[in-house]
């Protein structure tokens, strides 16, 4: 994907640099993102897009031409045009690592700069964070639901947008999928590609055998046939028949795949099929608007599926397709800040996130603090840039899909589940609730 | 936004244009995008995207680089890598205007090429149509909800990714909103931009009153002050204390906005604190977490509410974020296709609606019939692209928000509703039906 430029913003955030310039407000302002309220079915979130995020901050320029444009609206004074033209984000990051399961209230990224920098990187921030993160946390809810079969993201198609579904691709793939439909997730973040044939492929021949045949002999590698063109069962009897002759040219059936109709039933007869035939080895793929619910009535049903595709449910996170995130000032010209509207009220302050585990290895509880000081368990916020410049090189994507694999295995059972009817304990630290009736105080005589 | 290349597909599309190719399956097919089923609470979509499907498809290439990924991966023949460098699209589009409102069955985009060609297309085709149709429908559903109010996409930050924040801005400005808070979209479709202040902004000052003026002095022009940072009534005493003296230094208040609480409850009694205090000409401007059904109840309680700001419900579609549509083989080598899966049967062949008006000239009912030959009514298909080539100059931005305009005037009375309880009448005609039946006469003796 090529560079989205500066001008993806709100128009609010120059209106306040603006005004920021013109009164000289240029102190340091400390801003965190963080999801305010999981969704009803969500018991956990998994932090991804923090390497798309920092590739933002550093590359972020105002070209000579977004400039241009800008001046031709007659909005913006010189001094605003003058410092955009030298533009560069020199602030610090501190995040969690990407892959790191978090909960409501739970900072994922800080960001400290001049205010101006720090407030105008929001828009796009948020539009980066909150969909990776959304897409992971639903993507995950999969992977618990289907354990130890093979995932692939089939959502391109309906994912919102070009950027949507490359990036459904990364983020279902740090969950535990296994590989995406997506060439160009291949090709930008090596993740492994998957892809069979289309209905289409079936009718454009006039015999399905015929369609099968000329698709095994290009294709002779990781051949998987599509059979719900027609007649599932009956195109599993035609696999059966075809194989021997695709044996003698060397081609081996990997596997086939069932895209509609009642899944359970046709993978019980087609597996029928299939093994009388000798076809023990051929795997049995399924996809056809599948989301985690399906996954776990197939597992309860002992569907003999091995892999599903999983399209539009994962990359428009069909069910809660929004976070409620914000991005939230927290503290300015060294003291701490937050709003106090209703039902919208935040914890001020810089803050770290300290979690506990039980001696069985899983997560016990959380504590919201505020920065600086030990506290029992392990702080989940580090640093990773300074100055406008990562403290070190990304890790690898396998890297963070190894941490969120971890992470998977530390949560606490009830949060495994598709229904967790629980919360997970996050406390939030006296010093912190002091902070706020401290900042409160301060806001009130007015 | 940058150009997305052409690796932005699913896997298959390259696999099946390698079998078809190692196999000469290169005659014309043709392919028609449609929607299979409205969801629920959908009496209509509008018909959105149609420019940049056809940007996409004049701009179809594969670069060096991409041709060397491709070999890198060890997957495909020397005739594909051939056949993509010199890959352009030279086949023919049909489709309905931008801001026609369509039904289910109803193709609104008809590929015409070779099989190869045709095919590849599909998984940007669908990406692309998908969600400006989706977003148009969402909006217009605000629109119809909130007659004679000014509404404004504020959705960029959770839409999915930045392509969905650019393209919900210009879906919804088709459907009827004023504009956006999204700049990129001023710059490259000339939809007007709105934006006001943060609450960041507040809480960066120690006083509310010192903020709106820095606020108001450094943009004077359309200035709206938002309200509830703290205590919205509150506020609204301090924006009424403030104006005289804004007032001499030439600076009009155009606006307050509210964010959070009882916004119906809060904007009688803001109205009423404006209106003693003489700013009756102060306009009041609702956002946070509002839908079509929030904007209905608005219009119920005769909220004094004179625009509003609608994000993330907007551009995530929020209750129905995915179409259940396809782009499906209708014909190929001269003979109609269709798939006959379980629930997925289409009407095959190359199609055209025709749409016939009542006597109040509200949309009575449409015909899904074979291309050719005239029906009573209005056909809604026209060719829009042929070898390749766009016919003409697309239709500008506020033509497109025309056509939806008065489109929406002629939807008939039920379906203006958010809750439609009925649904237009779309007639398949005979031979559609006869030729559905022939398809799958041939089809069958295997």
């Amino acid at each position: 994907m090529e560079r989205v430029g500066a001008l993806l913003t709100d128009l609010y955030q120059l209106n306040m640099i603006q005004a920021y310039l013109d009164h000289g407000e240029t102190k340091t302002a400390v801003f965190e993102f963080f999801v305010r309220k999981l969704p009803a079915r969500r018991g956990f979130l998994i932090a991804a897009g923090l390497d798309q995020a920092l590739d933002f901050l550093e590359n972020l320029r105002f070209s000579a031409a977004e400039i241009e444009w800008l001046e031709s609206t007659g909005r913006f004074g010189e001094n605003l045009r003058d410092y955009l033209r030298e533009f560069r984000f020199s602030g610090d990051v501190h995040a969690m690592p990407e892959g790191t399961i978090f909960f409501a209230d739970e900072p994922i990224l800080r960001v400290t700069a001049p205010l101006p920098q720090a407030q105008f990187v929001e828009s796009r921030l948020i539009n980066i964070l909150h969909f990776q993160t959304l897409i992971a946390a639903k993507a995950a809810r999969m992977v618990l639901a289907a354990p130890n079969k093979l995932l692939v993201d089939f959502g391109l198609r309906r994912a919102h947008g070009a950027e949507a579904g490359l990036m459904a691709a990364r983020a279902s793939y740090i969950a535990g999928f296994a590989g995406t439909a997506t060439v160009l997730a291949g090709r930008d973040f090596g993740i492994p590609i998957y892809g069979t044939m289309a209905h289409s492929f079936i009718e454009a021949f006039d015999d399905e055998t015929a369609a099968f045949e000329a698709f095994a002999r290009a294709r002779p590698d990781n051949l998987v046939l599509l059979l719900d063109t027609y007649d599932t069962e009956a195109a599993a009897r035609k696999v059966v028949a075809l194989a021997p002759r695709l044996k003698a040219a060397g081609i081996a059936i990997r596997g086939v795949r069932l895209d509609s109709g009642d899944l359970v039933a046709l993978a019980k007869s087609v597996r029928g099929i299939l093994d009388a035939g000798g076809l023990r080895d051929v795997t049995i793929f399924a996809s056809g608007g599948l989301d985690e619910d399906s996954l776990a009535a197939f597992a309860r049903a002992n569907a003999p599926i091995d892999g599903l595709g999983v399209g539009t449910s994962l990359t428009t996170s069909s069910d809660f397709p929004a976070l409620d995130c914000v991005y939230k000032l927290q503290e300015y010209a060294g003291l701490a800040r937050r709003k106090r509207a209703v039902q919208k009220a935040t914890w001020p302050g810089r803050k770290q996130v300290w979690r506990r585990y039980g001696p069985d290895g899983r997560m016990a509880g959380d504590l919201l603090a505020r920065e600086g000081g030990a506290k029992a368990g392990e702080p989940l916020i580090e640093p990773v840039m300074e100055h406008g410049r990562r403290l070190r090189a990304p890790p690898s994507l396998d890297e963070i899909r190894s941490r969120a694999k971890r992470e998977l295995e530390r949560l606490p059972e009830p949060l495994r589940r598709l229904e967790p009817g629980t919360t997970y304990p996050v406390e939030v630290a006296d010093e912190l609730v002091k902070l706020a009736a401290e900042v409160d105080r301060r806001a009130q005589p007015q």
